[in-house]
């Protein structure tokens, strides 16, 4: 399963976010203490491409099946902090019916509280960054502690941050290359109803390049380049959304990553892997079905999105 | 503007629905007296591509420019009755804030209430026939009218008569090749929340091909021989939605006509130039931009939908 042979052109990317135990109910079913966690997501999609350096916190009751999982795919977790007298980031999620929105049952932030990103030495210098949707303060630390000035930096949001630490966001965003936010989100932050509006004005905003995610209907990417639209991948077996974004985004800068480009062809490219990615999460609990598919599933999906794209 | 020359494989087209006189209000302007009518939107949009036959009724009282504008069009009216002692259906709506919906403020049936659409001779061997939203009784009555058995049927609809007239809807789909229909009908019709699982159960239910539209989020297209997907073009001069679904539908069904070909390639290249039809549509109030953009607009916007779709 860990993808050792990378291509040579590959270097490692740095991934930084929340590590959590999930409960998540579904109108379908329900799964409780499974590996949760934005990094936990990113980490795994990202590792079909490169090596990922995860940062993150996690409690002593943190399974070794999870830590293990993380292993076998070959994931850097030096920068993973263990707080062996603490508890892991705790988070119950309810979806209703239709999978139309979502509500928080329960959420124990334990060790996540007091969570503050410290790079290890070698993870400084780090070429590409991707900031998992922690609070915008946190993100701009870790940012702070990059050696590697010229990193290429994609982050991800929250709502809630756009909400309480705008500020703190809006001067987050000229320190970024690309933000990759949901429509909700994208339309909280401009105030325009049409997504293409949206994306041309979020550049507007300080990130060089802008990737919209519509979930079943895909996404958009705005490169100074051009733009690029591209469908979801066509799921019947739709289980459970959570974390799609979070692998979406974890793709999409580990595909950056291995080829080392950023230009507009690459960035095409990886967002259609990073709509591959998210296409196998939604389909089981937890990272199950990502870890599992593989890289070769990856790219047998990846090759059915630019046949179902061409006309 | 009449593209006169047309391919030698152009076969004409039938497109039945209705004409309307419109007043339109959006959250940006209002615009009073323009023509309206999903048969005036396909039947502009599919004369790009072939000679479109109108089937209709107006008034005595349709302005002579919008005859005129019919003619430049190449467009035959011979099955377009004129009531001259009548009043052409008049419909008034007004879309809500960033387009979320829109109200019916008035309609006037007038001569559309007892509308009975009857073909001409000449048209009862038109080899591609498209039905407009039209009550299902119609459509059907349209269909026990064709000579050509082996007519390609496009049918589109609208949720109140999946909701009222729901036995004839039902007896109409085994009878229509190709069905036409919106995200909300599909969910209405299927009970499906996935459109991709909602695509295939409306196949199942008699229409050999099942185009499903998003609108800003694109189409997909549910084939015999396969899927695909195409996103909206990215307009920016979002102007007035009225009638995009129709130009789709029109321009859609005219192409298939022109190449005479229905395989799942002709049907991807028909979706594409749908979506550029449809783009043209929602930039104007009325019919203005679709009419006058032209065949080589609607050629450039099909290019650009190449470009931006592929990785």
């Amino acid at each position: 399963m860990p993808a050792q042979n990378y291509l040579k052109t590959a270097r490692p990317c740095l991934i930084v976010g929340s590590v959590a135990i999930d409960r998540v109910a579904t109108p379908h079913g329900q799964s409780d203490n499974i590996l949760g966690g934005a990094a936990s997501y990113a980490a795994i999609a990202a590792s079909y491409f490169t090596q990922a350096r995860l940062v993150g916190v996690v409690g002593g009751d943190f399974p070794t099946a999870f830590h293990r999982r993380f292993k076998k795919h070959g994931i850097d977790t030096e920068g993973l902090q263990i707080e062996k007298d603490g508890k892991t980031f705790y988070w119950s999620g309810q979806y209703h019916e239709n999978f139309a929105g979502r509500s928080t049952l329960e959420i124990q932030l334990n060790v996540f509280e007091k969570f503050s990103p410290t790079l290890p030495t070698t993870y400084r210098q780090s070429p590409y960054v991707m900031l998992g949707a922690i609070q915008p303060a946190l993100q701009h630390h870790v940012l702070d502690q990059l050696a590697a000035k010229k990193a290429f930096v994609l982050a991800d949001t929250f709502d809630l941050w756009i909400k309480t630490t705008r500020d703190d966001f809006d001067r987050l965003l000229p320190r970024v290359d690309l933000l990759v936010i949901n429509e909700d989100e994208s339309r909280l932050l401009t105030g325009e109803a049409s997504l293409i509006s949206a994306g041309h004005k979020l550049r507007k905003m300080g990130p060089r390049m802008v990737v919209l995610k519509k979930g079943e209907h895909g996404s958009l990417l705005f490169h100074p380049d051009g733009f690029f639209a591209i469908p979801a991948y066509p799921v019947t077996k739709f289980i459970d959304p959570t974390g799609a974004g979070d692998s979406y985004a974890g793709a999409l800068i580990g595909y950056l990553a291995s080829v080392n480009r950023t230009d507009f062809a690459a960035l095409k490219k990886a967002v259609a892997y990073a709509t591959a990615a998210a296409s196998l999460t939604v389909e089981s609990f937890s990272v199950d079905r990502l870890s599992k598919g593989g890289r070769k599933t990856v790219d047998a999906r990846y090759r059915e999105l630019e046949k179902i794209t061409r006309f």
